[in-house]
């Protein structure tokens, strides 16, 4: 099994928890899942689908808080150990970037966060004439938060950027879908010079059999390995009695990301205990964030139980790579 | 906190069990929940959505049992502390009211009962030509039934009346409806006076965002205080797996009550509890029937759960009053 | 061929046209259909689906004009023959009639109107809340309109009053349907003793097969005969290309309309004319009212045709009546 | 209680459980469900709703394993005491019978077995054109296994041979169906001289009220008996939030099976423990496959639980048959 | 252009109209269409999609007459020229052929007629417990009928024989369908040695783009000629305003017919013709019938227009075979 | 009524027709309409919404030629009067604009163009990944075409460029979709440094009542006016027999375009003549050019008829604007 070169800082003190004794699984759960209950706020219904970075030698996070009114916000979380989380009880307020309108909120969902060049940039899920796209916003510090415009049309979501620039651009994935809980879903690359107009749009994946035949969207940033970018996402499939979400990974070109070196055909993790069974919507893992240390391989992913609750993964980079190369679609 | 004075007579033996320590909710759970588990009856699929009333000096109730053929019918039960029931194996035989025509019996499912002047009125989702509207029946003592006239045309469910005449008619909340699991439903308020013929229909509420944002249905009889009707009723979300029943509350104009002084914009109550997120029907927590100590100010409210079992909560009067005039949509 | 008693007054200036030679129809159509074009006002997009009664020894009209903006509303008309229509180019504007509170306007269409005891009632299909249910006014002289209290709880449509009252109590025929292109619908009956409070509900007609498979809704006011109520309705058929509304016929107990005694199989008259086939909705014949000559037992109906314009055909009662107990369903 | 003739040879070592004491269920879960966990393969997903027959004195099976792909195969599996099952981690590769062309293989799911004059036959749900019929091949030995031609057009589900030729005829029970999550569903009889053409179509049952509302299917290959055909099956219910599988039972008329002579009212088996209400699809029950011992009138029903698991329930034929005399449609 | 060598007896007399001057169409419309008005019998709403064979030295048909009821029947009609038809009044009432059992009528549509050896075969959409299914009847005059088995379990439409047996078997082409307005459908290819039990099934067409992106199915009786089975078929495509229905063709391999040699790309017929855009179901051109003068390789094809009236259209067979050559998909 | 100012060159030789004696319609039709049929082109289906401008003393146009397969391509045209057209027999084929890579050709509809600085661009609804969105292409002699990239992400249609840039930007307005019939559609605003990037997205244009309550896009290229942006945009309105397109116009902020200074409501085109009501997809007036003539204020409008055929229509400015003063939503 090579060894792929993770491109980044060394991470050491990345959450982790050894593979269970006996288990050959690639991808496995934390032991003290959920890591995060729906009610860690005392006005939260749910908190999942969300950001967590480095930042300095401790953890920030974005993190989706749906409220007893089950209004959906974004609120900033911090921890020292990737694990026990403490959030703001208040949710992130934007303020207009310099040479921007300021926007109205509507609500935010599904954060992602990265680091490029000299910020951090979140995006996530916006409420944009009341329909969902993708906005964008950095923060220095996640205190101050400065809104740009929104990335695309409605109706999107899953936008995720790339933690550097492609060719000189920025680069996002995003899910294009409709009004509702959308019955398709396939992953687009879009280009920037500015973040604030796109272009040149290349189909990455579209679903395919299986766990991933309903829509497929963005998890975790990509992270940059030797080969390529290393892809978590979600799929999902349609029951006769609701969707199922469920994560898988795949490699994408370094220069070209809308070419798949591999895909995962067999998923790498799929609703199996009662937290991701039963809640606001059952029957869901959705990856959304993900540590990495360089030096060790380890990879911690941040997905979201049955849209209710934070839970804890964990992988080998290495790993990952070989089942790509062996189970690839 | 101001005291609200609640309208109606002492009920010392309240069925009753104290906020956890700790818990600052609104609305708790009572401990030995579920207190009707689904095979009360050796014939019964589930028991939930019922109605209950002080009878005498113990209770009696009005209730939904599904049989093991998932037909749907009401049937009488009887409780000396409103916790441990006994409830009749056979359903509930209607007799026609003097004046009125024999009913064929189709179905009959969510009652609510009431006291008013001289008898207790219950009232039901009831076939009418095999839709579903609201029937009406009376009793005296919870043995013979007599029914009246449906109150309305279908489609319509959650017919709730008011325990008192209102400017000399008697009142109703009901939600009109279709013919199937119905995507919509507003509350709206209708006079009558002789319980037969029903007009003056008016809006009371509609959906709201969040967990009330599919449909809203009245829940127990209204609650009469010094401030206005005090109303528990459900709000559905629709989530990409289905419905999601929570429970909130609005205080409605005493005299008008299509008027709305309050109305609680985060929930009160949601499926959080193992037996309200699996069952029949998974994530349904459906208040239909509460009884009250005006000298106490407690109010204990009976919900289904799942659509499988009956439960309890509980909650102080000026609590609740004091929530929603803070939390109001 | 047995002559039935039509009650009421003689109208020797029935609009009529002979049946054509050749033609053994039991209806037929007016050789100058439409009568009315869209454009007879010069705001007006469509006229059609309108009431029609005898008015001393003219004719008065509340037609549905959709205007360019596809706004639907009532205007009056007035006519010498019933056939050359004046139509006033602004709105009806209903006043509250005494003792009721003034309703705002959204929208009304599909009026019928009829004479009961000292005035001239019109029910229509009216907004209540933003949805549909059946409006009630009354007029003495067609310039002024008092309204009163819709009858019933959304969803309804086609609301038709009996032109005396049964019992003592007025008595309506309705069609309870759901929020948009309704695609099931059934004949009810109520009554009032005010025509504010109404009940005692009961299913008249079901669709049936073919051209009255998938609804069913009361047309012109009922024609008292001595052998029952004739009723002149509309049936529809879902074709893969959309509605297909027809016209049939029944009769019903005089005593208790709920009861039907003849019922037609086929249809009386079917889109087959270009202005029947084509126009805003293809494929439409809609009977709204008629004027029926006691005397000689001629009946003219008036139809909606493609629902753009107003048409007229015409038949004898007695070959109807006769029609019907040959082939009845 | 009458003791029904069960036709078959005796199976003394038939998988076994007593009734729980207390219990008057007429059929009672394996205390130790689900017998087959969904991860019993490394790569299963699922394994459930499967084929079992005795054979010499241990049992043979055929398994639906979806594997972490969620593709769908059938896979062989021996036991010796029909609990504990040992299944090929390959899945079944079919040759072409004697005469036959190959055919390519896209799915298979819910698979029936039974031994019919010479050989174990196989059918199931089959891919045809990527659609799902009904697949049917042979073996001796649960090792080899030929494939013949596909029994009918798409769309069809719940193929199930009857143990015997009837008229000299091989017959079929079968539930034609659509190109989804099909929302009806009703049992269909066929007979062929050759396992190849079929035809003399006949109706079996349709759904009815309740739990067998939206469509039934059969379960198990039929049960002779010297009253009739003893036949397990599944109907299902759709609820706001889905479907749910129970299970009845019904005799047909031994030599004119689309003859019903009893059925079941209520039903038998509902999803009640969290094995049945959580997984994959929540609320199924479905059998698949019975063991039965003539001798005893011990019958073992294996069935997939929520679309995961496989489970054991039991039940005596002579109960089974009187609930059927005493709860019949 | 080479000429196809057509099988078959000449017919001279075949009805017939050369193609319009300056038209270079492959397929041109009789100028005298529609050929049979919808209300050629008194009791007709429709006349459409029906069979015509040529019988001694006239022409035999079976013509599809929904009547005013809008019920489905199918009836008999003769024409000496193949133009003007004479229908019979009363419906064809079939008797159970010998050793088959009476069925029940509920309605047949959409006939195709063929001579097989020594008889008449007529097959249809018939009503089979409710569901359409092909019907298989046989006649050797076409006064008395005898009805045989329904071919395959609901639900199927567009049963079409070829001319004589294929191997040794019987075969038929047919279209699997759903319920209702079906909105897809493939072609596909089944034997019988009897014409009672079929198999061997093989997927003969599925939908392509634009005209035929909907659903395909069989038109006419298969036209044998020395390069294949020409057929004639439907094609749909779905507006945003419904099914518009098209005319292609197809040549098929002759020994076997699941091989497709061309198939059209372009359409060969599409509603242009008021009469075929306008009427009970507007934009439908559906070819069910054509007769073949082998000596002169004229084909005039029998088509529904609008599913209102019955047209002719006509074609030479070499034109057509080498338009599918150049413009096959 | 206030002379509006038109920008652009003076148009002598615009195509015109007055307006017919004794109408007060503000737009009125060409007498000799359809003014391109169906079948222009040998292979074409249907000729319409199409793009024309003027070039040189003559005009040039991009057609939208639906074959007749049903393929939709862009042909290119050329007029001297701008009435009679000649259409080329070959879709154009778009050739890679330098530092652009060639694109797949899959579909392409719905053309607009327009002159911006040095060449005139293409707009259209191109297929992208076999899903709709804007394609972007430019000419220079409407002989060669380059294409470059595609404007947004799918799912987008209408898409339609300011025939100047704004503030340094190129300006689009388009109509965000999804992947069928879409029921729904909002006109937004975006920006762009040079025609690839896109961003600054704002709304525009929402559905409103009646004519235009589903969904509205924009129609021919805004006309510069010093009073706005004079924009004639469709509007759809669901009907029981599907959609009714019909025309409106509105008056966009010169600056900020996103604000709406007025809106049509009343429509100003409404599917009124039998080519209108009557073809491929009836009851569609749908605009895609204009010609300005600024000296006289006289606008020529060509609208696509049913989906099947091209249109003219005239109207002039100061009276459109004046209509839009009087008939503002």
């Amino acid at each position: 099994m090579r060894k792929p070169m993770l491109v980044g800082p060394a991470l050491p003190n990345i959450p982790w928890e050894d593979r269970p004794r006996g288990s050959s699984d690639v991808v496995w759960r934390y032991s003290g899942n959920p890591i995060i209950p729906r009610d860690l706020l005392p006005t939260s219904n749910s908190i999942f689908n969300s950001a967590v970075v480095p930042y300095r030698d401790e953890y920030r996070g974005v993190f989706r808080c749906d409220d007893t009114r089950r209004a959906m916000a974004l609120h900033a979380g911090r921890s020292e150990d990737g694990i026990r989380w403490r959030i703001d009880a208040e949710r992130i307020r934007f303020q207009a970037a310099e040479g921007f309108e300021a926007a109205e909120w509507g609500y935010g969902y599904d954060p992602r966060a990265t680091w490029i060049e000299d910020r951090y940039y979140v995006t996530w899920c916006n409420a944009f004439a009341g329909w969902p796209t993708i906005g964008v916003a950095y923060t220095h510090d996640f205190e101050t938060y400065y809104q740009m415009e929104n990335a695309f049309l409605p109706f999107n979501r899953n936008g995720v950027l790339f933690p550097r620039r492609l060719g000189g651009h920025y680069a996002m994935l995003s899910r294009p879908s409709d009004r509702g809980h959308t019955p398709f879903g396939e992953i687009y690359y879009s280009q920037s010079p500015d973040l604030v107009h796109w272009g040149k749009h290349r189909l990455v994946m579209r679903p395919a059999l299986g766990w991933q035949s309903t829509k497929v969207g963005a998890g975790p940033i990509p992270i940059e390995t030797d080969e390529g970018w290393l892809v978590f996402y979600h799929g999902v499939l349609t029951s006769c009695n609701g969707f199922v979400y469920s994560m898988g990974a795949a490699l994408l070109d370094l220069e070209r990301p809308w070419k798949v070196i591999h895909r995962s055909d067999p998923y790498l993790l799929h609703p199996k205990e009662l937290y991701e069974q039963v809640g606001d919507v059952p029957n869901v893992a959705f990856p959304s964030a993900a540590l990495t240390d360089p030096s060790s391989g380890r990879i911690a992913i941040y997905y979201g139980a049955a849209d209710t609750v934070t839970c804890l993964c964990f992988c080998q980079a290495e790993e990952v790579l070989d089942f790509l190369r062996t189970h690839s679609l």
